[in-house]
């Protein structure tokens, strides 16, 4: 089985290239690979599926935006697994290192492309040098919320970007906070859980953010999460622009992003190199016993 | 550049290839191998050097024991780094990752080989199945001490493998104890600090342990540790067998290893398996940006 190993601003993924669908990837085998000690090691996984063999996994019905119906049938379509063998919809830091799999192996030509996800059809830009832009999806502003953390208690913005967030605006340093704990979302209004941003305003239009994600704790970066915490700044900042529009630095633990927003759509920019490529051992394959 | 990935009891390891002894393997780029977000991710690094092309860098002129000597010449030098690039003389699990690769390749024969080490030549078996067998060498007893874990205070045993360890028997639940702050050792005894051993007796010739390494906190298994653990258990308890000579199961968090401890040796066996093989990345190589 060859796998591909990679990131984005230190968001990690396997990749699993199985152009005809015929790997039987179960959730077990999922949590082996993204083991940090006993497998590979990574956040997610990212099976590189043909569109046509992986169609009926999801139909890619749904399109984020015009330009990705205007765009060619995609040719690829992105099955993303959680670490813990769970089906994810989308993932904005995957589907960017997904694309630099699919330039570097020349699957697809550099420029844009269309990629399939469980969410839909989805842009993917590839510009010279390391940045890559990925197709978000329209973001929807939803309301107050408040969110306990420690013993403290912060406002925030309820946000959708697909997957739910609270993006709580920080007058201070972003240090203070405790993440080690699960933060205490209103269940009325997370009734699933969420996402919590702590967004600080660095400059005009500029951010510096630490997320937490749901099921996974603090994490170095969350594509979401930066659109997300861009909204939330670009509502509470004026800066002289409708429906928050505009371009945002997004500065995470692991590295730098770039959010834009429009209208009914946005985009995340940022590095995503492929780390190594290679083979998994059969002696490995065949013994989960040596999975701790 | 090649590599693979292993892991024994959990402690993983990234294995580089290097016959000749050609790569430059700097601190710098054993960080980033051993990095889990930006790079494979590892405990440490294992460079495969024929034993005359890694003659200079560590002449291996001790020699365990008699066995050691005897044997042929070594074949194979393990260069091992840790995660942080330093170097270190010698691995328990490393080095028998390091068998199970050699063997995997077809660089040596199973059976009984001699590895050279920092820490001079080993003598490592290899047994059909799982479990690899590594030479650990003399055991010395130094005395007693006392470390502070939280607020508690435990009596321990200054037992040195090569490396300084503390081994502290324990008659409840090591669950009890929070490793997540470096334990307190005298100074005076370890002046370069040590490795902190809990050890509980669950049955003849028996323990369980947690460990917590200098340098590292606590991990997932430790080799040297586990020695040390069984030769404190093998002291407190009336085996009927003098110098603590015996064969003792630890169980540790990441599996479970048996220590053989003899009159002026040891032995530690164990699984190891070889979980990957493949090739770094030129992009990501020759772009330290992408390590965060």
């Amino acid at each position: 089985m060859r796998f591909a190993k990679g990131h984005g601003t230190e968001n990690d993924f396997v990749i699993l290239p199985d152009p005809d669908g015929l790997l039987d990837l179960s959730p077990g085998l999922v949590a082996r690979l993204c083991d940090r000690r006993t497998g590979l090691g990574a956040d997610g996984v990212l099976r590189v599926v043909r569109a046509a063999a992986g169609a009926d996994l999801a139909p890619a019905t749904r399109a984020a935006s015009d330009a990705a119906v205007a765009a060619a049938d995609p040719g690829w379509f992105m099955d993303y697994r959680n670490a813990d063998g769970s089906l994810a919809e989308m993932c904005g830091n995957g589907i960017r290192v997904f694309g630099r799999y699919l330039v570097d192996k020349g699957l697809v030509c550099a420029g844009e492309f269309t990629v399939g996800t469980r969410d839909g059809l989805r842009l993917v830009r590839v510009q010279p040098g390391r940045n890559i832009t990925a197709e978000m999806g329209p973001v929807h502003i939803l309301g107050p919320s408040r969110v306990g953390i420690g013993n403290r208690e912060l406002d925030g913005l309820r946000v959708s970007v697909g997957n739910p967030h609270l993006a709580c605006l920080v007058g201070g340093s972003l240090d203070d906070f405790d993440l080690s704990v699960p933060p205490r979302l209103d269940p009325c209004l997370f009734p699933a859980g969420g996402n919590v941003e702590l967004v600080r305003v660095t400059g005009r239009a500029a951010v510096q953010l630490r997320v937490c994600e749901r099921g996974s704790g603090e994490t170095r970066s969350c594509g979401t999460g930066a659109v997300a915490a861009a909204m939330a700044a670009a509502r509470a900042v004026d800066n002289g622009e409708e429906n928050g529009a505009g371009v945002w630095r997004v500065r995470v633990p692991g590295g730098e992003l770039v959010v834009t927003l429009g209208d009914r759509n946005s985009w995340l920019t940022g590095p995503a190199v492929i780390v190594a490529e290679g083979e998994l051992c059969d002696a490995w394959l065949s013994a989960p016993e040596f999975a701790g």
